[in-house]
C-alpha cells in the first residue's frame, strides 16, 4: 500500500549509537541526520522511550515545511521476525531484546506506523537510490567490517527474501576447505575476508617475526593492530602490509566475483570500515572479478565505495518506510 | 506494457529439437506443446524459415478458442544482444547465429512481436510460475546437465540482471583451488558438478582400476560412462558409484547452498539430465545445505526436481513472452 505522506522518519538502533533520519518522499531528500547514544544498559524498555522520543523531536522539527508524517522504519543490526513485529537474534544488544513485539510498542508510543528492516538491508536500500547505486537496475552491496552483511536492490528495492534473509554475502562459502566461521559453516567469506581476518593476518606476521612495520606501529602489541594499521604500514611500503591488504582483497574478490556472476548487477558497492582501505583492497578486488567472471559484462560493472558514510542506515529505514506504508 | 491479447507462442531453439508452446495468459493453461527437429545443418536462415512455419501451425490450430494472439517469445541457449535482438554466444549453434537480427527476421515473417529470453531463464519462468515454484514468491532454479544454468524469479518474474546474464551459477567459484572450467575461471560450481564432472570421477575410477561394478556395466568401455550408468551401479550397491554420487551431491550442494544463503528463495529447483539422479543427489545437496546454511530460515525452504519436464523451456518462452509484450 502506499499512501500520499510526504516525510518517514528512519531509525537506525545500533549497540552504542541511535541514528534518526527524515525523509522527503516528494523531492527523495533527506531533510534531517541525527545521532544519539543508545545507553542500551538502561535497558531495551528505556532505550524504546528515548527512541520514541526521538522520534518525537525529529517530527517536531521547525525547518520541516509541515507535519505530514506517514511513518517509521526501524532497522535492526540482526534477524527480524516480521510476523511479530520484533527482532530475533541481535547479537550486539541484549538478549532481552529477542521477541520484544517493538513495532506494537512503538505504533502505540508515537501513534504512528512502524516498519522493521535489517539494517544492511537499510544500508542497501539507501545506497541504491541516493548513494552509489543511483539509478542503476541491479545493485549489490557489501558492508565490510567485523562482519560482511550485504543485501541486493534491484529497481529500486531491496529483496528481502524469506523472511528478510536475503543477501548475507558473508556467510556464502568461497572455499569449502576454509577455517571455521562463527555461524556454524566453514570457509564463509566472512571467515575470510572480514576485518578481523585481515587483522588476524597481520597478527600471525608479527607473532612469527616476520620483518614488518606493523611490529613498530603498535609498538609490539597485538592487540593495537587493526586493518587501520595495516593499512598505514603499507602506505609505508612495508611489503608484508602489502601482501595481507593483498591476499585480502582478492578473498574479497571472490565473493564479490560471486555476486557478479549470479545476479549480474549494474554496481556493486562497498562499505563498511575496510572501505576505506581504497585502492589497496579495490584493486584486487578487480583483479579477482576479471579472473573469475567471464560470463557477466564486467565492462559494464562499476564498483564502487559506498557514498553516504555512516548515516545510510537510518536514510535507508525512512526509504524503507516511505516504500511500505 | 502489457496487452489484451490471450495466447502467447513460445519457441525453444535447441541444437538438435525445436520445441513450441501455445500459452493461454488468461487461464495460465499450455494449451499446445510440440517438437520439431532443428536440422542445424541446413544454416541458419532454413532453420528461421522453419520456425516461422512452425508458429503458424502452433496460431492457426482448430483446438485454439480464438486467434488472438499476442506474439512470440524465442528461447536461446545463450547469451543474447538485446540492444539488437540478436544471439550472441551460442555454444550448440553454428557461429552463423552470432549476431543474426533473428527478432527483426522473425517479426517481418510472422508478422508478430517477438521477444528474446534465455533458456535457462525461460526454463526458470516456467519452473516458477507452473511448475514446482509456483505460487513461491524467490525461487532459485539450476539446470544441471552437461553445462549448469539457472534463474532467480521473484514474484513470478525472472530476474534478468544487466543483459540478462544473472543466474550462471554454474560460473560462481565454490572452490577456489579448485580444477580449471571451460569459462576460463577454476573451482566453478560447473567445473566441480556438472555431468561431465561426474562422470569424470567414475572414468578415473574404472582407470584406476578400482573394484567397481562401473566397470563392468561399460564392458571396459570408459567412453560409455554416463551419470546414469553410476546410478544404476550404485542403485547395484556399488560403493564406489555411491561415492561418486554422493560426492557430487556435494558439490552441487555447495552451489545451492550459496544460493540459499545469498537469495533466501523458498523454492530451490534442480533440472536438468542430473536431477534424475534423484535421492542420491538430493540426500547430499541436504546435508551440504544443513551444514552451511545457518542464516537462511531452511526449514522453510523446498529443495525440489523440476515438474515440468523437457518443455519447460518452450513454456517459459511463451509466459515471457506474455509478460514482455
Amino acid at each position: 500500500m502506499t499512501n500520499m505522506s510526504r516525510f518517514f522518519i528512519g531509525i537506525d538502533l545500533g549497540g552504542t549509537k541511535i541514528g534518526g533520519a527524515v525523509y522527503d518522499a516528494i523531492t527523495s531528500d533527506v531533510l534531517i541526520e541525527r545521532v544519539i547514544p543508545t545507553e542500551a544498559h538502561q535497558g531495551c524498555d528505556e532505550v524504546l522511550n528515548r527512541i520514541s522520543r526521538f522520534i518525537d523531536e525529529l517530527s517536531h522539527n521547525d525547518s520541516l515545511p509541515s507535519d505530514d508524517f506517514g511513518g517509521i522504519g526501524l532497522g535492526l543490526p540482526g534477524t527480524i521476525d516480521f510476523d511479530r513485529g520484533a527482532p530475533e537474534l541481535i547479537p550486539n544488544l541484549h538478549s532481552q531484546w529477542s521477541g520484544k513485539p517493538v513495532v506494537s510498542i512503538l505504533q502505540e508510543m508515537t501513534r504512528r506506523p512502524v516498519v522493521l528492516i535489517n539494517d544492511a538491508h537499510a544500508f542497501t536500500l539507501a545506497e541504491a537510490t541516493l548513494g552509489a547505486g543511483a539509478g542503476k537496475q541491479t545493485v549489490v552491496c557489501f558492508t565490510i567490517g567485523t562482519g560482511i552483511g550485504g543485501g541486493i536492490a534491484i529497481d529500486g528495492r531491496v529483496h528481502q527474501g524469506l523472511d528478510g534473509r536475503s543477501g548475507i554475502f558473508g556467510h556464502h562459502t568461497i572455499d569449502p576447505h576454509g577455517p571455521p566461521c562463527g555461524c556454524g559453516n566453514n570457509g564463509c567469506m566472512e571467515a575470510l575476508a572480514s576485518g578481523p581476518a585481515i587483522t588476524a593476518r597481520a597478527v600471525k606476521a608479527v607473532l612469527q617475526g616476520l620483518n614488518t612495520r606493523i611490529t613498530s606501529l603498535v609498538d609490539s602489541d597485538i592487540s593495537q593492530i587493526t586493518p587501520q594499521i595495516i593499512l598505514q604500514a603499507a602506505q609505508e611500503d612495508d611489503q608484508i602490509a602489502k601482501d595481507i591488504l593483498q591476499r585480502s582483497g582478492t578473498y574479497i574478490g571472490i565473493g564479490v566475483a560471486n555476486a557478479i556472476t549470479i545476479l549480474s548487477p549494474e554496481c556493486v558497492i562497498i562499505g563498511g570500515g575496510i572501505a576505506h582501505l581504497g585502492e589497496w583492497i579495490l584493486n584486487p578486488i578487480w583483479d579477482e572479478v576479471r579472473r573469475r567472471c567471464f560470463t557477466a559484462p564486467i565492462d559494464k560493472i562499476e564498483i564502487q565505495q559506498a557514498k553516504l558514510g555512516p548515516n545510510a542506515g537510518m536514510i535507508g529505514a525512512a526509504i524503507w518506510a516511505s516504500q511500505k506504508l
